[in-house]
């Protein structure tokens, strides 16, 4: 039997990293693929004594097996403001805050409130390769921004605000997926401000902006938004547990209150259980210090793999250092397929992302994702160091001389 | 500020019952308008002692609190497996099923993978009134069958089929919300057999197919689906918990590959803890005791209510008498407009649901729905008496010789 589905899913497929996630259950395997938070950092011990208290707790049990509300558990979108105040994000109440089931489903509704099957969406190329298919999702049209210094390329995003109206531009400015670059000041200020002159919505993506372990931070896109262009996603993934699926959205109160619509229709509410264990964590005051304690070991990571891939990589090869987030992205001044090798890599038990898979459009084929923050020094330095042969190896077998 | 939305966004503004529940959360108010199983039902010992475990095992703690897979928690989809064969659906594997956040996303998921823009949906007329705004967010035109004897009317099921070639017949046979009525065998068999003629998809919703307390069970509709043109939703709202929103669709694998597509883009995974909940509750063979002890609460609080109904209301009123689930239909013989009387009834600190907000054309206003199963019996009884009042003395007033 065969099935038609909608204009929307019927070309999408499954991401290639589909497919590789489901190798990497082998544990030989070393993995730079994924973006799975250190399972150091995964706060177990404050998770167990939270649901024990709540389950001792014959109100608040019942409470959070029963039906709730759609915008949030009672009291968390409170204890949102709060966070986004320390992000910069004044002046906001409860009711420019919606709870989502982990960020990806803030990207959805958000895609769903506001794009018509043709409408152009704009996107830094490379970006978040989940985020592609959920507005294609939706058959809008995924355009590429060029990345410049300090963020995106102003000009080239004037110049596709003009031509293609946008409903919607995309961009991760904190340590960014796929590239671990940051945006400056300067360029959140711009980028918002073309938002309000062209009539379009930005959405800020987050979820990596908590884990900074060099460098100052930046204020966040929706800090310099006075006129109320700016979506800001953002969830508990990276900084609590990203098991537990809970993310939020920070907007205007018409825009939020579209979304709840949305999300009411989409699972009615995220888990009671999942947001009273969340709520419990803030009040706590969990949330700071098991983000302090996580950065060291970030950061250790982090110099590992770098001090490994100046180590040992082949001379063509160029990377981002970057100041947070879990990624680092890396280029090959060499006719390397990066998708090939990476054969050869999991036959060694390495995996990476082939950079392919992140862009839009124009995708090069001579670039690679790294994930630091899933595997220990000691695995990285021994996983790089089989990356560096495996690469070398291909570019001695490419020079001319060399051709078989 | 002023936002342009979605065509399948835009025009939704909410329900009208989102603004009812935010009336019910005064205890004083006895209330049948929700459809929030027995507070006596939700399983918070066994709850906590499996929290308990999973969180004294540091392997599925980890687990639990990192990502997952997005079709579902590893091993939780064979144990969906016994529990569709205890409901006839045979031959299926763990790629049949998906787990979804709550039935409700199962819908979504549905309307996604099937419905472009224009696209026609057949619901049973009345239905549930969640899956009108769901169906409508993807542009699709919601279009109503008539009920008939048993089921369906299936002249006016044929007649809509080739008229306007759906692309999905929704339907709810067992305890529909919000009439409680059951379809017979015969009415289900021929239901799939005319999906198959004019190739359409059935999405048999069976959220309280469980919930049975008296008569007899049907064979699900799924059983009889010989072309795979039958997509059976459910979740474990009624059965668990609602607020832990986990449910599950059984299809073809071809379908469930493109669900869980959107699924991926949608919410990436349900809370695994969720999961990690619900597999262990299942393998510890909590799920039918749990059951068992619910069904004389629920049957004790139909039986209550039929009886105020049948002692308190005017004789103009008739009422379903349902088998199981949590809802009883009813209407006046009368001109009696139901949502205008309901002020009048929140006045006396009850409420129900107008019955004209369940229908996708011609609603009638002489209909109610009521919930039994989240008051007790004296709570029923007191607030039926309360409505019977309400009614009689509308009626009276709109005699012609009373007419003020």
């Amino acid at each position: 039997m065969t099935y038609t589905f909608s204009a929307g899913l019927a070309p999408l497929t499954g991401t290639a990293t589909r497919d590789i996630f489901k190798l990497l259950t082998r544990p030989e395997i070393i993995s730079f693929a994924g973006g799975l938070p250190a399972g150091d950092c995964l706060p177990v011990d404050a998770i167990r004594e939270i649901t024990g208290e709540i389950f001792a707790d014959p109100g608040r049990s019942l409470k959070c097996l029963q039906y709730g509300a759609t915008e949030g558990y009672p009291g968390l979108r409170e204890l949102i403001i709060p966070l986004a105040e320390d992000l910069g994000i004044t002046g906001i109440g409860a009711d420019n805050v919606l709870m989502v089931s982990g960020g990806g489903q803030g990207l959805d509704l958000l895609c769903k409130a506001f794009c018509n099957p043709g409408d152009a969406v704009l996107v830094e190329d490379p970006t978040f390769l989940g985020f592609l298919p959920t507005a294609q999702s939706y058959s809008a049209r995924t355009i590429g921004v060029r990345p410049g210094q300090g963020g995106l390329d102003l000009e080239d995003l004037e110049r596709k605000l003009k031509e293609y109206h946008p409903k919607l531009v995309y961009c991760i400015p904190n340590f960014s997926n796929p590239t671990g670059k940051t945006y400056t000041v300067e360029n959140r200020a711009a980028v918002t401000d073309l938002a309000e002159k062209y009539d379009t919505i930005v959405i800020e993506d987050d979820p990596y902006g908590r884990l900074r372990f060099a460098g100052e931070p930046v204020p966040v896109m929706k800090s310099f938004d006075k006129a109320d262009r700016v979506a800001y996603v953002s969830s508990f993934s990276k900084t609590v547990s990203p098991g537990l699926r809970l993310g939020f959205v920070i907007a205007h109160r018409d825009i939020i209150r579209k979304l709840a619509i949305g999300k009411q229709g989409a699972d009615l509410h995220s888990s009671n259980l999942t947001q009273l264990i969340i709520k419990t964590y803030l009040e706590k005051g969990y949330f700071f210090p098991n983000i302090e304690k996580s950065l060291p070991i970030y950061r250790k990571r982090r110099n590992a793999m770098i001090e490994a891939l100046d180590r040992y990589m082949p001379e063509e090869f160029t990377h981002t250092n970057p100041e947070g987030g879990l990624f680092i992205w890396g280029e090959f001044d060499a006719a390397i397929d990066t998708a090939e090798i990476f054969n050869a890599a999991i036959a060694r038990n390495v995996a990476y992302i082939q950079g392919n898979v992140f862009f839009a459009a124009n995708p090069p084929v001579n670039a690679i994702r790294l994930n630091y923050s899933n595997e220990d020094p000691e695995r990285i330095e021994a996983g790089i160091r089989v990356l560096g042969e495996v690469f070398k190896e291909k570019i001695a077998l490419s020079r001319p001389g060399n051709r078989m």
